[in-house]
């Protein structure tokens, strides 16, 4: 496929992997980006010397581009900025913050950058920060989500009438038919989190990637609303979240029953109980543990058969 | 198009009007139907007598293909059904209730029988109780909807894995891209509720129109849990549902600043202020008064036009 998204990355398929927390290691990310799309070192859950060290492995596994997430947000954000230009790395996804802010600074340096936004408004003030795409995450998608609640199908389509950078698609895609979904929606690519959370090359826990493969429809709630919205899987902690926020819980609440590192709890030590488990709604598409190459070549394989269908349905008007 | 849906009704496009309470009367079904989409009346907001006037009036206004949605939970829906079958209408969609009481009965009588779901789990009893076809509507429908919140983008793909029935696309959709998106993730029509109710054949009262013409991203929220999710647009009422909410209101208080006749208030009376107004998140996209039969054509000329473009674009590869 030639497209914006393709030629901006200089990747084959405009398959991007989502640079998750906790899964998204050097290992994951040169993977998908070695089967020909997009692999994301995750930076949220890394010190600034892993993270430096994840970039240096990953340059060792793959001559293919790669890139790396990072929530603008935290406290040490100046240093890996510091890092990602040190090492090279010529592709940045920035969330969580302004892309006021850096982006200038990271154009100036020669980086492609690409900022994470869930409302068309916030899609605006990325288009006057000068970022060269945005990924438009709707309200299914799993871990920090918008307020607003837009859904991928509402979003997508919005997004890309208000504003002429390239849109990248991301919540509820995991398969070929959701990628011919979001092209027909106005994307020029799409975001893939949750199913290469649970594929065998990511960081996560054996037991979280068996419970995401283990998932049912309905068996993730975005909560925490009062803090900032997180879609998570339903386990002991969402269900003492949900009871707290059904009683009207405050912010203060919400924020001590949450305490400090659950992500890192549920998804890196395997804690199903206690943890935080972040994932997406997509997560009951998810049925078996495969590599990161089998899924991006299953994703376009089944793209190209769904697109094949479409069209011979509507044959006579073509 | 010929496909299972269009074949099923024997109607031109794969388009088919959402029975909306307090919009969808006569007029608005066979303006539908008379563009080539199904229209269908909806009997959720009418008396049985006026539902059999609104059946009458249709059969004179369209030959075309009609039918009538149906919520089976309430107390008079057995005088309708019978009036639906005296009439001899053909088309059912029901809604809000089991499938499995009336749909051997109905099959009976000559109807083609729709039942309308918003959980993959709910569509397989709807598929054992002999249904013809099912609605699968996601999280950011208008009006009432599931307590899973399972968007249309993760919905549409689960549910034709999980039934081999025909499934119809419902949430999110008022576009020819939203349209060629739900055929991508496998759905073989859809179902437009929030454009048709804003059209000029619509019975919704004019302040209500002018309302969702004016909608923004994110002006739409789920709400009412605790009672029967509901998405509404914001208004005073629905800011006064979410502080109370977000206090710990129980279902008992919830019912009571409800009160009886809040969506007629709304969407048939036009107060903007203390009426409920439910409208789906795609009343963002919405932005002029049109008739019924240009959105039909619209949506249908967008779709052949977007699907030319994604075969184009992946043309090397097809």
């Amino acid at each position: 496929m030639n497209n914006k998204i393709t030629k901006l990355f200089n990747i084959k398929y405009p398959i991007i992997q989502g640079g998750m927390i906790w899964c998204s290691g050097a290992k994951l990310a040169a993977a998908v980006s070695n089967a020909g799309g997009l692999g994301l070192i995750g930076a949220g859950s890394m010190y600034p010397d892993v993270l430096q060290n994840h970039i240096r492995k990953c340059k060792t596994l793959t001559d293919k581009p790669f890139g790396v997430n990072l929530p603008l947000l935290m406290g040490d954000a100046e240093d890996k900025i510091n890092i990602i230009i040190q090492e090279g790395v010529k592709i940045i996804f920035t969330s969580a913050g302004s892309p006021k802010k850096w982006t200038p600074y990271l154009k100036e340096k020669g980086l492609k950058v690409v900022h994470i936004v869930a409302a068309s408004k916030h899609g605006i003030k990325c288009e006057t920060a000068g970022v060269d795409a945005i990924v438009a995450e709707g309200f299914e998608a799993g871990g920090h989500n918008g307020r607003e609640e837009t859904t991928t199908m509402c979003l997508i389509p919005k997004i890309t009438q208000e504003v002429s950078i390239p849109i990248i698609a991301a919540g509820g895609i995991g398969s070929g038919r959701a990628l011919a979904a979001a092209f027909a929606l106005g994307a020029e690519a799409v975001q893939v989190g949750s199913r290469f959370a649970a594929c065998k090359e990511s960081s996560a826990h054996d037991n979280f990637k068996q419970k995401i493969i283990e998932a049912k429809e309905g068996e993730t709630l975005l909560m925490l609303k009062k803090l900032a919205p997180v879609r998570l899987l339903s386990n002991e902690f969402s269900f003492e979240v949900i009871k707290q926020e059904s009683s009207g819980a405050s912010k203060e609440d919400l924020s001590d029953l949450l305490g400090r590192d659950r992500a890192k709890k549920g998804m890196f030590e395997g804690d199903l109980h206690e943890g935080e488990l972040e994932i997406g709604q997509v997560s009951s598409m998810i049925t078996e543990l495969e590599s990161a190459g089998e899924i991006v070549e299953e994703i376009w394989s089944e793209y190209l058969e769904v697109l094949k269908k479409i069209v011979l349905e509507s044959k006579t008007e073509l």
